[in-house]
């Protein structure tokens, strides 16, 4: 018996591990969805430059995550040892929850390999971190923003992270009583906040308001690649929703997992189209920017709980995501907030709606607690930011010239165009 | 002894389940392949239109699927109760599965989420769908054609996959017996039909077809997009035909799949080279778009029989596709069919090859089956489309006007250019 | 008993398989990699022609590998046959496996469909003839490219394959005692060989160096797409690496699968900022296709033995390529070797360091055996190349002409242009 039972705990193990890994492998391809999202929705002068942002972010992401930010969040100590067996089970361990699956069935036990669990949380760090380099877009420093990256992956992030996802106090002063299936707050709101905290001291683009409050429309320079972006986005987002049930598990856990592939598909196609009836009734215009940001919206407001709802109202709360995102881009506008692509909208005011989306369908959810969530992510990570942000701003600046700004940030910062053969200008 | 049983079947559930998910997540993958291929193939002025139909269509498809598509392809009720449970189980069923499985092993049966069952079929749906929008592209409104896509995906191709993946009398007047294992003409010669009758409504694009029969070249604006979208549906057609196990199982059922890979490999592979030298033969170029539409050609050829060939047949039955593809593209210029993309030949008449090339290798197929299979699908498909059609022509009309035309339908139906800053026009 | 070991075996079985197809369809998308990346990194009248080169070569290395390449490097006889059991094993040899993993466990035994190995194997070959493209672009003539694909993808890897993964002595003469995990050299080295024997009689780019011995840079002409091309990479090298292992079975090896998931994303983020800050120190601009290029340093770097090191030790064998990429970069175009995209670079000098690196972690790997192996495969690889390179440049040419060089090879081999309305050439 114990022999079988043995082979079946080491399949249920390889397969739970298998399952983790193709996730992260999902939400690291959504790295490129940001990136080419991003890249087509700026203009070509400016395009070298948010992609060198793109790739750079994820590599100090991970590095970042890996020297001391897992550890901030959930500790384990990998970078110098490694990863060699069940993340924090010794073989006695192991052993125990064998005998447990024996009784009462395997669903009940997170296991797979450790290192698989830090890969798949790694590349939520990029996420967040990929969400603010679409909002300072066209006008921040390189540098600075890399150097902002470094302080946001390292600790800015895992910190709220333990207080959440891992159930840590709050600096020993009160515990969360939050839930947030797959970070539309965590992740999502996170990384909107720190994007807000750095676009208001930045400043607006040049040119993007007139001295009389007209807003002007500063098109993307290519939207196939921004189209692109936003079909990588949705595709990942399988991972990223998927993956967050931590394991594969039996019956119910595979049932669950169905469902949260369903309902994210479900939202994302209600957000789109409820985006784009939406800006047909404002603009008379099939608004392909507004659809593309539409979709992203329903899957950030699914995001917080994508299991349980039925898929019909998956639809709905995704919907709603998509009008909202329409009328927050509106609304940031006339605030002078100047957010190139849209990501604030998309990220923090779409996750907001996520967070609270979850009283809907989640029983045990309660107002006051995703309400102390919200806060204190948004809090944490926005004044934090500031702090960064201004610090780097007195040291070395968060913004190019008046002058590199004008001719593009690409020859000044990267040295080269992205397009050198095409542009007229 | 039954406990282990019950941790099997667990494990093989799960395993099942994430196999299909995984499946489905690649074919939702060739909704962004489609986009980037007919994004490339059409010219810059027309290019925010087709994305804008083909994310808006994804979208659509889904959400009509949900509501009304899949209660009327296999019954369910999915929209407002979701899925909690494997599709048409109840707890006694899946006990006699398991006891099933116990003296028979688990080949036989499928043990699955419902959900998954319910992602993967969505995704098909949509890829119907996308094949329209190519062929229809740089002349059709917008608006009609999402209007045309809410009753294919909700009605028209729901109806025919009852007939034939779920069993369904036809009106309740014969049953067929018809064998298309993935879909070469359940789905792909179904778009294509779908896409002929509104092509045969809307007319060829302005210059087109010179006074004197004489056909003119209109190149796609970005090559590189096209090769991007070929590269995005061989990659998704792995889970799209290899999907079609509709389970992972054990050892027999692992083999099959892995011989659907292999095929439709070796057949996208054979479709390639084949089309390229026939290309050759003909122009005496290397004739890139032939070369991507021999690839496709060669997908679509194996879709619907991709287990049984040996690879040497299945690489000759692409081979086969990617001959006929440019063959059927010069012949419909002939006939002033005019399909900017090729989607007619690719889907329709190379699915037609496909569906009966399933004779070759498996001997319960018959050439009756096959041929009854295809009349119905077909003309269920054309004449209730030809009907959709006429009707949006009637209330909205069909075709952006001249001038629209000759502009580009990006700024008049989307408000916005895809190349804002690249073209020279 | 022996029933529940029978269902434990059908599961593994399939979920090893399963995996193994995985892991295949991640490799074959790097052929779109590649494909992205060479074509961001041309001028925009060869981009065409690239893409033509890199689809047709992906068909060809797939047929090729069928007919012939597999056979010749593992046996097995596939083309005709089909593959409808284990690899290698009949039904008595299943029945081993079995008795033996119920005394030892699975975790010894490879047990999955012989046909996802050929799969998996397949794309491997595509990989390596991907290299190739890259660095004889821009005057290569297509067709004599095509023509050396043949007998790379048939002949050439196979034979080197057959001495290192298949252990065969070479030539009768001796056997290699080299350790590889998933191909920096057998791959990665064997292709930038094959490109380096290509670049030597092709010669250089005209205008790409001066008469006083200065290095003109010749941009490319979409860098998002050159981006894309490297995250692309970067993602399918999870299944280059990953699925290295041939299997998945129990706790160990999905430990050991898992590892080699964040080693390869460790070393990929070591290697792009390794690169940007080398690039920095150099030129003081964030160079973006430095970046590119240490991104992939990194991942081929590690592959040579992703699973042993600490996350630690990857990123500095990531980091080294990254510098090393370069270094190397810039001195192939004092030598004036001329690879566009830097093949040569990426794959051959960093695969080298990768096969040392194995030394670090791997203590069963000996300096001699590693470098006896690189020797081999080096000096077979390119002896062989630069002969049937030196044939094909007898009997067709290697060189297009000068008139079509300086108009493009697009229009002389395609007769399209891959932007027609973008340049303003």
């Amino acid at each position: 018996m114990e022999s079988n039972l043995n082979h079946i705990f080491e399949l249920q193990f390889a397969m739970d591990t298998f399952y983790f890994l193709v996730c992260g492998a999902l939400v690291m391809w959504m790295a490129a969805g940001f990136a080419m999202l991003e890249a087509g929705l700026v203009r070509s002068k400016n395009t070298t430059e948010i992609l060198t942002k793109n790739v750079a972010l994820f590599a100090i992401s991970c590095t970042m995550y890996l020297i001391c930010g897992y550890e901030l969040m959930y500790g384990g100590g990998y970078f110098l040892s490694g990863v060699t067996t069940v993340a924090g089970m010794d073989d006695a361990a192991i052993a125990g929850v064998l005998a447990d699956s024996a009784e009462n069935g395997f669903d009940g036990d997170s296991v797979y390999a450790g290192a698989s669990d830090f890969f798949f949380q790694v590349v939520f760090v990029a996420t967040a971190m990929s969400i603010v380099s679409g909002a300072v877009a066209e006008r921040m420093k390189l540098w600075a923003f890399l150097a902002f990256a470094v302080v946001m992956t390292g600790f800015i992030y895992p910190m709220e992270g333990s207080w959440t996802w891992n159930g840590d106090s709050v600096f020993g002063l009160y515990e969360l009583s939050y839930s947030d299936y797959a970070g539309s707050g965590i992740v999502h709101m996170a990384g909107a906040a720190a994007a807000l905290a750095g676009v208001l001291l930045l400043g607006a683009r040049k040119g993007k308001y007139g001295p009389n409050g007209e807003v002007r429309a500063i098109p993307g320079a290519n939207l196939p690649l921004a189209t692109l972006g936003m079909f990588i986005l949705w595709m990942g987002w399988f991972g990223f929703n998927g993956g967050s049930t931590l394991k594969l598990g039996g019956i119910a856990v595979a049932n669950e997992v169905a469902n949260v592939f369903l309902n994210t598909n479900a939202a994302a196609s209600g957000g789109l189209i409820a985006a784009l009836i939406t800006g047909y009734i404002l603009f008379r215009k099939a608004d392909l920017t507004m659809a593309l940001n539409g979709a992203l919206a329903g899957l950030v407001a699914i995001t917080a709980e994508p299991a349980d709802p039925s898929p019909f109202v998956a639809t709905l709360i995704g919907a709603a995501g998509g009008v909202l995102v329409v009328l927050s881009i509106l609304t940031l506008d006339k605030l002078k907030i100047d957010d190139p692509v849209g990501a604030i909208s998309v990220h923090g005011v779409v996750g907001i709606w996520g967070i609270f989306a979850v009283l809907i369908s989640d029983p045990e959810a309660t107002f006051m607690g995703q309400l102390v969530g919200t806060l204190t992510i948004f809090i944490w990570v926005f004044v934090t930011s500031l702090i960064v942000w201004g610090v780097l701003k007195a040291i070395m600046g968060l913004r190019v010239s008046e002058e590199q700004e004008y001719e593009g940030v690409d020859i000044a910062e990267c040295g080269m165009e992205a397009y050198p053969e095409f542009t007229s200008k």
